[in-house]
């Protein structure tokens, strides 16, 4: 067999933590995943999307069996602009849309368009891994970037971005994965700022910012972004379904025509799933839909933060999150997290640890992230007492 | 508005000529398409694919709407596994397969695998422009490869290895797009060769290798390939249907694992393709099925040799394929091919000249690529006519 000559690029990929956790608990009865990022089930409207999706297929059957747009259905890229304006606060001039199967297919498109190798992102120190991936595979420096209760500091932003390298942000400013944080509009704007001054592009990854469940809307990055620096990030996975595989990027004209040009060349993708979720949205209240979808995922947060407030309030901090899917609990720094971790799976309970999602390896945080969207609420309950135990145990 | 740093990479975006054949079409009355690469409309069994659809969300909608299995339809892997060695003569054993959205997925996935900026890439002198498009955004350095009536030719591929930069080779043995050539299994044996002498990949691309209408067989790379040098990749975007995007690579574990790792960054693909294809593969007599296309593909092209022949073949050289679909036509060297396309396109009848499918801008080639899959064949009939006229009065 011949020896294969893999770039460094691609040898950087570390074994996923979070898969571990879960290969694990297959060898656990019983065991309560609090672990994946999967969105809550009982909130993807089964009966809505079978009928949207024979509709489909009854009407215009080859729309959807022959090769169709590259760019995506030309109904839903209408739909998304109209969403764009009206919930999102951006003004249509100017901008475009790119379909995507899944919003994180732009993780890759990004640093493949903007970047030689090299060049440097800028991430939150505890991120997306998946995100963090991306960057390195395609060859990028990825620069952990200080972060506090908001999120990314921007001085320290300044101070990494002297190197001249850089070429964009990647931030998650709605309830991000895994702390649950939200940035402030005054911290949005100062990171734009320091954005523009450097000619750097953000990346606003937002898969979660239609699932706020307590306080205010912040406008997001692109709502104000007039230099045309900003792509926005969107996805129908957490308020329609996951597995269809529908989101989207938009962003300038000139921006989103790069990035597509380069998508392009490797061939167009499903047009049924996104003619699925045009169809959907013809057809639901989305409105309201959302809003049942909030409920669910505000009664699931809340059960899960009273349980582990009662349980350990005293021993750690509980970040409980205005939206999104996960909770975030900072361990105290003189608790070994690893022992804290592999006690909880062996009682049957997964949990990720902050290392999981750190960008460099010696600044792996001391968290822990807990899902609420997937799991019921009887495992909730369960799962959360469990770990409670566990927490008040160790820490 | 902010002034974009794009590297030089993503700056060798040509004009797709095959696009701006297609917009002129649209403003000529009339107008028909031999431009395009789509298969027989015909073809697609479109009440087979609907009731699959309709049964797999009736069955187990939640495995096609939650985050499904990374690498694809486990069953479905396992029907390529099987197909892979009872028709392609490759023993399962060490390899894997991974499912894509479209076989030209593939085409991106590689280089960003295996590939530092400035590697080199070889391939045809004329070939299929995605792929081409997706080395150079890689940051690969293309090396047209010339070729034969065979395709590339060993002794030209051993010369330009010798650079020591070279990564990989991109081959479509069966029917290549556009030229229709074909590899004898001597020829593919002396290219095989030379991959394994100096360590390159070779990229199998065979989307129309189910698509032979004449003569016999020819043994795949992959199915020869002791060293594992060898990827595979494969579609059902001609026999099924290309709007679902489904097709698949197949090669060594570690190489596909790799491969694996990279795509996996951005996401999931949707599974509900796929289970209609897995589906529909359960209910369909496929071997049947292809036959009963085999005979339409071999009808049109025929049809449209025939013709061809009759109003031009003193003047031209026709390459009727053995598969496929698409016949070339070599013009005379001192024949202006512009002028005579768009004497072509003037009258009607859209072509599409070597150029748009040369790999580097100084040696474009002197033919032209017909499609007659896509084309009904009232319109191969009446195209075939006006072109055959167009080619005796030029040529």
């Amino acid at each position: 067999m011949m020896k294969y000559r893999f770039p460094d690029k691609v040898s950087v990929n570390r074994t996923s933590l979070i898969r571990e956790v879960a290969d694990r608990g297959k060898t656990i009865p019983g065991f309560i995943s609090l672990a994946l990022g999967s969105p809550a089930p009982e909130c993807v409207p089964i009966e809505l999307l079978r009928s949207c999706a024979a509709q489909v297929l009854e009407e215009d059957p080859m729309s959807v069996l022959q090769y169709g747009p590259l760019e995506g259905d030309v109904w839903l890229r209408d739909w998304v602009m109209k969403w764009m304006k009206e919930r999102k606060g951006c003004a249509p001039e100017g901008n475009r849309v790119l379909m995507l199967t899944g919003s994180g297919k732009g993780l890759a498109l990004i640093p493949r368009t903007l970047c030689q190798e090299g060049d440097e992102v800028y991430c939150d120190d505890i991120t997306y891994p998946n995100a963090v991936n991306c960057m390195k595979f395609a060859g990028c420096r990825t620069v952990a970037i200080e972060t506090d209760n908001e999120g990314m500091i921007p001085s320290s932003l300044e101070k990494a971005v002297q190197s001249g390298r850089g070429k964009w942000i990647y931030l998650i400013p709605n309830f991000q994965n895994p702390t649950g944080k939200t940035m402030s509009l005054q911290r949005r704007k100062e990171i734009y700022e320091v954005a523009v001054r450097n000619s750097l592009i953000i990346y606003e990854d937002d898969p979660y910012g239609d699932i706020r469940f307590t306080g205010e809307d912040i406008p997001t990055f692109k709502s104000f972004d007039q230099e045309g620096v900003v792509i926005y990030a969107g996805s129908f996975s957490k308020t329609l379904s996951a597995g269809l595989r529908v989101g989207y990027l938009y962003g300038s004209q000139e921006l989103i025509g790069k990035i597509a040009a380069v998508k392009h060349a490797d061939g167009q993708d499903p047009i049924y799933s996104q003619k699925i979720v045009s169809k959907a949205l013809q057809q639901i209240d989305f409105d309201a839909h959302i809003k049942s979808l909030r409920e669910v995922y505000a009664r699931k947060c809340d059960l899960m933060a009273r349980i582990l407030e009662e349980s350990c309030s005293g021993k750690c901090r509980i970040l409980k999150p205005e939206g999104g899917m996960f909770l975030w609990i900072e361990i105290p720094k003189n608790v070994d997290i690893d022992v804290l971790c592999d006690a909880a799976i062996e009682r049957g309970v997964g949990i990720v640890k902050s290392a999981a999602f750190a960008v460099e390896d010696d600044r792996t945080g001391h968290g822990i992230r807990l899902n609420f969207s997937a799991p019921s609420e009887e495992n909730i309950r369960k799962g959360s007492q469990i770990l409670g135990t566990v927490i008040a145990e160790y820490c």
